[in-house]
């Protein structure tokens, strides 16, 4: 853990009573001692320190003092054909931790029917990963996640909703062969809508949805890659556009 | 597996008989049948097709067709502070997948000396990982691993060596400021050698002894990623500065 997150109630008085994984990751780990400062989060809010005030191996009582500065939300939106729940996992937690804003879990003709009857698609267990990625990085935005098990209505209906705030989308497509600089302004100031398709692949028809909705289509290179290393990649890659500024620009 | 590898000595006047996990690949996940095309590849040499002469559940026999082309070596030599095993499998194969020529893996203060004893680290386990990469990125040329358990005698004797071929040397670093178009020519043409941290990062004084080496040290931003985010992250950002191009340009 980067960061110790908390809700906004649990915060009494300026004082943050743990007793939970928090309390025993700031003792066994971080083995802290009153009067230390740690690095403190409030989910989706902002960030600041907290003053070991008392610690036991159960329980740790902090003085938050808040930032003013406020955490911007990331500026990428995820699509995602929803990936085999061992991966989706760690997709959510690096999704979390590279910073995404919203992510939604789609149907695709080759998507298995049963994952979406997955266990790890409940709210509370996907925030669990999705915290696992914001302590890493040490931030708190915490990336909103929508399932929709049908794809039409997604593309046709909830993509021109989405798109309005996302001027930017893109689809990683094998048989393309403009690159990501080739076809988005750089550098990238704009929300981007990212959809990464499943193993295997979108089907032909499922692209053509995509392209009546104004997505641009661009090659990730001849070598074939895992979904999660293609969204931690193309994450990656989004954020160097965003920052792009060569020695002599 | 997006294609099927094999050592240039198991070819048998243009055959190649399987009886292992391969054979079992084809049988029973790729369902192939006589007649069939697969994508094939020699290690460390060129890839080509083989047609499905016979199958069962156990055996199967291709006839190869090699292609002229040669697979160029990857231009990134990757510098990694021995990560914990279970780290070490999943970046040994992102990097095979992502495209390394060279990976050193060599101590720090912050590694763990257990680490070193890993049986993870015998040639032939690292080996599989390294394949796992390279079937999944349908490609041939395996990285070479190299350990290195004492860190001075590593920077200050082997660099200079492996500097002659890796003209740009890089470093990520949280408390600089440039980012990494900033510190290297874009479009990147030269080999690079990038060193990546231990969790928690490496010492003053390891860095000092990799800025006398001429490493130029950039940042990834305010965000912490763990080791094999950030080699998956990294690889992808310098892959895409080689082939940076503007629409504009």
């Amino acid at each position: 853990m980067n960061i110790i997150l908390f809700a906004a109630k649990e915060l009494k008085k300026n004082q943050l009573n743990l007793d939970d994984c928090r309390a025993r990751h700031i003792h066994k780990i971080l083995k802290s001692r009153p009067g230390d400062i740690l690095k403190v989060g409030v989910l989706n809010g902002p960030r600041g320190s907290g003053m070991v005030r008392s610690i036991s191996p159960s329980q740790v009582t902090l003085d938050i003092k808040l930032d003013n500065k406020p955490v911007s939300r990331p500026m990428t939106d995820l699509i995602l054909a929803l990936p085999r729940p061992i991966m989706l996992k760690r997709i959510l937690a690096q999704s979390a931790c590279l910073g995404v804003d919203n992510i939604y879990l789609i149907n695709s003709r080759r998507v298995e029917k049963s994952f979406f009857n997955a266990s790890l698609l409940k709210d509370e267990i996907m925030t669990d990963y999705l915290c696992h990625g914001l302590e890493q990085a040490g931030t708190t935005m915490l990336p909103r996640v929508a399932i929709h098990p049908r794809f039409r209505p997604f593309v046709e209906d909830m993509i021109p909703r989405i798109s309005l705030s996302c001027p930017v989308r893109l689809m990683a497509h094998p048989l393309t062969s403009a690159l990501l600089p080739q076809v988005i302004p750089v550098p990238l100031r704009e929300k981007v809508l990212l959809a990464v398709g499943p193993e295997g692949g979108w089907l032909d028809y499922e692209i053509e949805k995509f392209r009546e909705q104004e997505f641009k289509l661009f090659s990730m290179g001849p070598r074939i890659l895992k979904v999660e290393t293609a969204v931690t990649a193309l994450l990656a890659q989004l954020e160097l556009l965003r920052h792009f500024q060569p020695a002599g620009g």
